[in-house]
């Protein structure tokens, strides 16, 4: 049986977080500069479920810092919210991690989305122009 | 005589930080997200010079969330660096305000660059479809 | 039966916290100031278990805002560890609310102690001098 | 001549700070736990004066991790705010660091004040029972 290419090139991990109190701002929602916070937990949340957490990438020697990002804002989140962030890795050929995400209220109904990629570096600082080796086995290992 | 078009639609306040300790990671350089805080300062400055800042809008009855922002990082800050934010107005017939943002390290490379897109809430909350009398008066004002 | 009255004026909350990248500094471990917000945390879990978390406390038309604070560091946090919270409400006769915090690391060393005092301010603002009803129910109910 | 011995056993230095939009919440002042971050603006204040700022640490391979603080709220600061921050070194026997702060508003009100100690790691991460060199010179050098 062979599985639907489509689904093969898309993996994705749900993940909650509780709104504090901190994050809203004056005017009684989420300071838009939190979903950055936000993504990154859906990112780590996504990494540890799948074996490629900022701690397993150090692990191997490599960092991966954020190069490019976005965010697009629907509706807004209030302190006390449960609010849901679905994560997916966005396969591609280059050297780079790219994440997609969709953050949902507790009404189901969708707050933001947003994208961020990432390089690789090496031990030294170098930036990686081919996909280090743990990251091409991560890939086969999940599948892509 | 008259002005250039290209000039007389873009208006630009550059102002400094200095990064924090704390904005730095476990990495030694800024953490990503610290950057749209970065951008809010820049905005803040241009708003504090121009008489648009998110006190003047709230005087007038009105608040200006951010509904869309991306950035891209090119070269990294570290802690104790000062960074130069320049932030522009970028003129639009739409109902929003929308600034592009260039911030460069201490030796003038550039660091990172961004934009953000606010729309405006009247009193009650809801979504403006037309500027805002204040808007217009100021955008007149400012020659735009 | 009668409790022995040293536990009954005692009642403590254990939550959770998963440190993030973002919360450590250059040195690797948890920036100092981010404590506060782990007290927050505790202080919340602890109010959403017995019915005193901030939103509890608007629903009566009353905040709480912090008057005090202090933290002593015996261990550092670092980046993936997931600590223990354990808070504690101090009872008191004063109009205040003081919680007292342990922070736990995975072996079960104590990382860090503190403690917040909080005052009443009703839908004025106004100081309140003795203890509004809602709270004055709420330690009877906790059987305080 | 000679100086009073208490004037001489404290060096203060004042900075200013603008309150950013994101560090008050929705009660429209600044969340406690931001003002640990202004006590360490003020520090790196005194120190980029004085030559013992955290680089000026790092430069002589010791980093001084904060292991007491304390706070204590007056008044409330809110966004758009200018405040004082008055910090003054502490003079004692002890190899530690100790800091007091006193924050003041726009109207010389004083607003919080706490006190911060840190002790000294060197390289290895060993907590330092002696004052290290670089700090004994540097006492000598400010007339301690």
């Amino acid at each position: 049986m062979k599985m639907p290419s489509k689904i093969s090139h898309e993996i994705s991990v749900t993940s909650k977080i509780r709104v504090r109190f901190t994050e809203t701002d004056p005017l009684g929602i989420v300071w838009h500069g939190n979903y950055i916070q936000y993504f990154e937990d859906g990112r780590e949340a996504f990494g540890r479920e799948h074996g490629i957490s900022y701690l397993d990438q150090q692990a191997h020697g490599f960092t991966s810092p954020i190069v490019k990002s976005n965010c697009e804002h629907k509706l807004p989140l209030r302190y006390g919210d449960i609010a849901t962030i679905k994560t997916t890795f966005v396969n591609s050929a280059a050297a780079k991690m790219i994440f997609r995400y969709e953050i949902f209220n507790d009404d189901h109904k969708l707050v933001c989305t947003g994208e961020t990629t990432q390089v690789f570096l090496d031990k030294n600082g170098e930036l990686c122009l081919t996909n280090p080796e743990f990251f091409k086995e991560w890939k086969s290992k999940v599948g892509l």
